[in-house]
């Protein structure tokens, strides 16, 4: 029997490498989109080959688009530092300067669009509202608006083909636990990237957010993690 | 006092050249969005930069995106005709092969982004339920979803500086009363461009839907449509 299919979208971070990895436990043959959006490296996108080959997605498109046209975050707009060393890791009640205006929701809208034209009615998110850094675009209610629009956007659903399905599996995980169960399936940890601002020779900086959380993660399921960081100054 | 901010999506069709009239109407700054996706001419392109200029946007900027890269439409796959004098016109019960899969929902997407990057909660699109050839995203439903999602997607919206409103002036209207409306706030129509399929001079076809739509529309409201059509064979 044929597999159904499903989109998962795939940064080449530790979140969307569990995504995929959970997606391919649960039988689906897995159509990756990646996405280049003036970032300030292509470390990530790299990294998202290797996570896409390693994990047996049936196929990746990497879509370029031009966030940075429109600015207005430290991940796309090279006159905005990311934070280091930021107090408020957890939990943030202000939304931080890496924020991307509408990025999640943009990413879903170009999966959608290749979903209809695949028949595939799953798409893949690795968000996660627990160690979510304050981003509104990572929670469950934005999630579940997400799906209703696609189901009335769409021709398939229209039609009554099948009804869209936005599954964000890791949404409620502590790092940790995402990292225990990428672990368990098989993900190969050294293969992703997670850090907002490498050196040169590619070394995560060890103290942006994204960095801290991963390190966090790591300490917290008890297991090291793999990739290379800058040592810290004396 | 200074104008509150709208953004106009503007693809140089009469539909949108109309909702950007409204728009101005009522007073808003406007930022016009054009996107350029794989059609099969930049034609509507040109078109919809001379709207802007002559409907007087504050800014557009033109954003190109890679619909291509999936296929699945006679507007962004050559593969595909475009249809000509089909039988079912008006408000079809199969959805046509000229549909882009997605198409309004990205478009949107990039909106959001714009919008919350300069401030604006209102969102303008040309979308029309009436003539609208059968396209599932240009119906009401699916302009309220996409609110409701937006409301919950953006920094802007959870931290609670503003609620976004996506605007459809022109969702209810006929063809002649878009027409007339436009025509009342100073639309220049000979300036856009609404043919799927012009010929090598730029002359419009008369035989596609979007051909046949607009021409049935200045019938019906008792006008000349000022653009160019190739004449009909013997």
């Amino acid at each position: 029997m044929e597999k159904n299919k499903a989109i998962v979208l795939v940064s080449g971070g530790l979140d969307s490498a569990t995504t995929l990895a959970i997606a391919r436990r649960e039988g689906y043959a897995c159509y990756a989109l990646t996405f280049l959006y003036g970032q300030r490296h292509r470390r990530e996108t790299d990294a998202a080959r290797r996570v896409c080959e390693s994990l047996g997605a049936v196929e990746q498109r990497v879509v370029e688009i031009d966030l940075a046209a429109f600015g207005g975050s430290a991940l796309t707009d090279s006159r905005i530092d990311v934070p280091k060393d930021r107090d408020s890791l957890d939990r943030a009640t202000d939304i931080p300067v890496t924020y991307v205006p509408a990025r999640n929701t943009i990413f879903l809208s170009y999966a959608l669009a290749w979903a209809e034209v695949l028949g595939a009615f799953d798409l893949f998110i690795g968000v996660n509202s627990t160690d979510y850094s304050g981003y509104p675009d990572c929670r469950a209610e934005f999630v579940a608006a997400y799906e209703a629009m696609a189901n009335l956007a769409t021709a398939a659903a229209v039609e009554g083909k099948g009804r869209y399905r936005i599954r964000a599996p890791i949404i409620e995980m502590t790092k940790a636990q995402i990292i225990r169960t990428g672990t368990r399936l098989g993900v190969d940890y050294a293969l992703t990237h997670s850090c907002y601002d490498p050196d040169a020779q590619g070394r995560s900086c060890g103290r942006c957010d994204s960095c801290r959380l991963r390190l966090r993660g790591f300490a917290e399921a008890g297991l090291t993690d793999p990739v290379a960081y800058v040592p810290p100054d004396r």
